[in-house]
This record gives structure tokens, C-alpha cells and sequence, in this order.
């Protein structure tokens, strides 16, 4: 999406989709995310929750005759504000799959997102820049010099979630101790980028609190970072489970394709 | 700093104080703060906490005969490890002209720094990311989409501070909060960065409660910075004063060169 105008989706999408599709037969596309933002393909007004994850997908302008693009919306909240796109139709995908479910989503990313699910409905959620605030932190900022751009140190991570939890108001003073103490004494790259992420998930997870404090988290998400979530969430005393993304995603796009009135 | 090499510091010095040197006489020059890190123009082991803040000043390798130059050392602490390169010389400078200083010293940056100072000694100290948080997320991250350069709300940083210092647990999901009410409504740019300041600043007050809750603070940085700080102290109920960086920088040097034994 950074490197595309609103012109350049349907190029773009036909690059991948063009071997699959017919002269014959209009074939519907379901999209969700940022490709309904204002700087996508066609900006979708949001939903305001409490609403059904699933709203009707918007028309996007195509000139390609074999496709008919629909983006669904995503959801914003008036108070305390927030919103979201694409997660809605992951959430749409686990309610496909668990008709039953109640409780609390965790979606964990570059935008963590924490939504409260009952009756079906997006009760209400909130947004943590907590991946972003890794990537920068580990990237740009005096950290970059400690801490690796990969490897896992499961006890450092641990150590530093726990200590965080248990005093979410000093996590602040920590962030320089993890370059300070790399300057004088010996501590690996990986165990430094552990114990950044323990520190961030614990601040993230201290925000949280009253949502994982006594119930079952559903972690949706790319398999590596749901883990340490759960890890983190588990070592607090939460329980999780583990959902994968993509199978979610496909599962609410075909929920919205479903209920389209196709010709 | 981030520009030269070990060797070029010495031209990049001649260059601003070449025209006021004499050949006949060998003039001393003091430095203190990175010129004496790794990466500096000669490495000055650390003193270690507690201690003086004034150490004994280092060589550095020149070649012109008509300067001498000495760069006073940094001092570290072992637990919470913890490093300082700079601040300890503007604390000499606060103790040359209050020598019976006994408090809280607080030096707002991109690294902050919070000292207890007592006996004439930096007992501890603890740094903050704060300065460097804040410009990472104001110009790199989402949140540079709501956040503007410059401009200031102070009423909009006093109620994020203590919003902020009153739930610090909860700081983590109000930064996105920035962004999603931008999208929302009407905020302007000066407001969203003052909130953004105010939240963060309220971060490290929140870990540093203990060290100001009830005494004074005494502020060294530049004018505009200390005075954020200082407001936001003042409103959670402390006393501080600011005392101008440049100064004390000033001031403690002039105490490191009294004490040189020079030819």
C-alpha cells in the first residue's frame, strides 16, 4: 500500500490474479484492511462498534471487466477513540469457524489490537503501537547498537515480562538499561531483543489486564509473535490460544462473499 | 560526534578556537560527555557511582603543540547498570555554585537523567529513553500523520501528564489513541504532540515518583525542555527549579581545569 496509488491496485492485483481469471465470468474479489483506508483503493466508512464484525463490502472503481472488487469496511470507536481494518474480518472468521465464541481477541502486530467479543458483536477494542515501538526501538534508536535483528531468548523475555507486569510503572526506566548494561557487561544480541520485547508486551499487557485477568485469550496472528504473546500471557496466569491468521482471514473474506447478492 | 572519526576531532577543534591561539603558549583544552566515549577522540574509563562527579581529566593524542587537551571521564553504575558521559560535569557545575546541593537532580534529553546527589557524591542515577521515544514516534512512526514538528498545548500536555501519571499502567494504550482521535475529529497538530509529550514525560515521572514526590528537583537543560518538565513536576505537586545546562556545563569545566596540574 506505501507504494501504490489509488490507480495502481487494480494493475497490481491483476499482476497476481490475471492466469485464474475468465472472459466469461465476472469474478467477485473480497478485500479488507488498509486497501478500504483513505489512502487505498476505495475508502470505506467504518463501521462504529458495538457493531457485527462483518459490514457490506464497498464497490472499488475497476475497468477490468472480469472482476468486480468489494472492500469491506473496517470499525472505528468514538470513545476513547480507535480503529481498525482487517482485523474485523479475522474476528468475522473466528466467529465463522466458533459460532459460540465469547471473550477477548488478541490480535498482535505492528498495531496490537485487544477487542472484546460478545453476542457476535465487537463490543468495544483498543490499539497498542506496540510492534511499531519494537521496530523502532530495536532499528533506530541507541538500542540498535545491543540489540539483534533476530534470535530468541525464551528466559530473558520471560524475566523481563514478569518484571515489568509487576511494576508497569518503572518499564520506562528499563529501555536504557538493556544499552547499559550491554556497554558493561557481556550480553548477546538476542537475549538484549528478548528482554525489549518482554519489557513492550508487559507494557502492552499491563494495559490490559482487566481484559486477560481472568478468562481465556483467543491470540490471532503470525505463528512467532502469537506465540510470545501467549508465552507472556500464560506466565501472567492468563490461559491462550493460538489461531492462525491467514486461515482466519480467508474464513471472514468467505463469510462476506457468502453474503453478497451476486448477479 | 556521529560525523568524525577519532582523528578528525582535533581539526574539527582548530577550526572553531584555531584563531584564538598563541604559539607561545600551550592552552588547555577541557571536554567532557562523548568526545571521552568509544567512539570519541580517547576513551576515559568510567568513574563508578557513588562518586565525586569530577574524576581526574584524560590525555587526548594531539598534534598541534599549542593545545593541550583533557576530557573528563563519564561514570557508570553497576546496579541497574545505568552510564553517563556529560551530565556528571554539569552536576559539578550545580555543586561549584551550590556546593551544598543535596536533592534530586533531573536532565531532561534525549537520554534524560535523574541523580540523587548528596555529600557532594552522584549516590545513583537512572536514564530514560524519553527525549529519543518522543522523536521516534513523532516524526517516524503512524503517529507522525497527527503529531506536528513544533507548536505547543500546555493544556493539552497537563492533562495527558496526569492522566498518564495517574494510571501509568495504562500509558501504553493511549498513544495509538493520538492517531485514532485524529482520524476522528478535529485535533490539531500542536495538541496531538503535546498530548504525545505529556504522555511519555508522565512515563518517567511515573518510575521516578520516588525520587521527587516530596522534596525539590533541581532542572539543568535548555530552556524550553526543562520548563515542559518543570510543569509537569509542578503539577503532580513538586518543586523544581531550572538551572540553565549551558551554564553548569560552563561551571563544572571550570572546576575540572582548577584542579589540572598544569607546567
Amino acid at each position: 500500500m506505501s507504494t501504490l496509488d489509488p490507480s495502481g491496485y487494480e494493475a497490481a492485483l491483476l499482476e497476481v490474479i490475471g492466469p485464474w481469471l475468465s472472459a466469461s465470468h465476472r469474478c467477485p474479489v473480497i478485500g479488507c484492511g488498509m486497501v478500504g483506508s483513505k489512502q487505498g483503493w476505495v475508502e470505506v466508512p467504518y463501521l462504529a462498534a458495538p457493531c457485527s464484525p462483518l459490514g457490506r463490502p464497498v464497490d472499488a472503481p475497476v475497468s477490468d471487466p472480469r472482476i468486480r472488487v468489494l472492500v469491506c469496511p473496517g470499525i472505528k470507536q468514538e470513545a476513547p477513540p480507535d480503529v481498525m481494518r482487517g482485523e474485523e474480518t479475522q474476528i468475522a472468521g473466528l466467529l465463522a469457524l466458533q459460532p459460540d465464541f465469547e471473550g477477548v481477541v488478541c490480535l498482535p502486530g505492528t498495531h496490537s489490537k485487544w477487542v472484546r467479543v460478545s453476542a457476535a458483536v465487537i463490543q468495544s477494542f483498543q490499539t497498542f503501537l506496540t510492534g511499531e515501538l519494537f521496530a523502532l526501538l530495536a532499528r533506530e534508536s541507541v538500542l540498535r547498537h545491543s540489540v539483534d535483528v533476530d534470535g530468541w531468548d525464551e528466559d530473558a523475555f520471560l524475566k523481563a515480562s514478569a518484571v515489568g507486569l509487576a511494576a508497569p510503572e518503572a518499564i520506562s526506566a528499563k529501555l536504557f538499561s538493556i544499552r547499559a548494561e550491554s556497554l558493561l557487561h557481556q550480553v548477546s544480541g538476542a537475549s538484549a531483543r528478548s528482554r525489549l520485547s518482554g519489557y513492550l508486551i508487559a507494557w502492552e499487557l499491563a494495559a490490559t489486564r482487566p481484559l486477560w485477568t481472568d478468562g481465556e485469550v483467543a491470540i490471532i496472528g503470525a505463528t512467532d509473535l502469537a506465540e510470545v504473546y501467549a508465552s507472556g500471557l500464560r506466565a501472567a496466569g492468563a490461559s491462550a490460544t493460538v489461531h492462525p491468521g491467514e486461515t482466519l482471514t480467508l474464513a471472514g473474506l468467505r463469510g462476506a462473499y457468502d453474503r453478497l447478492e451476486l448477479p
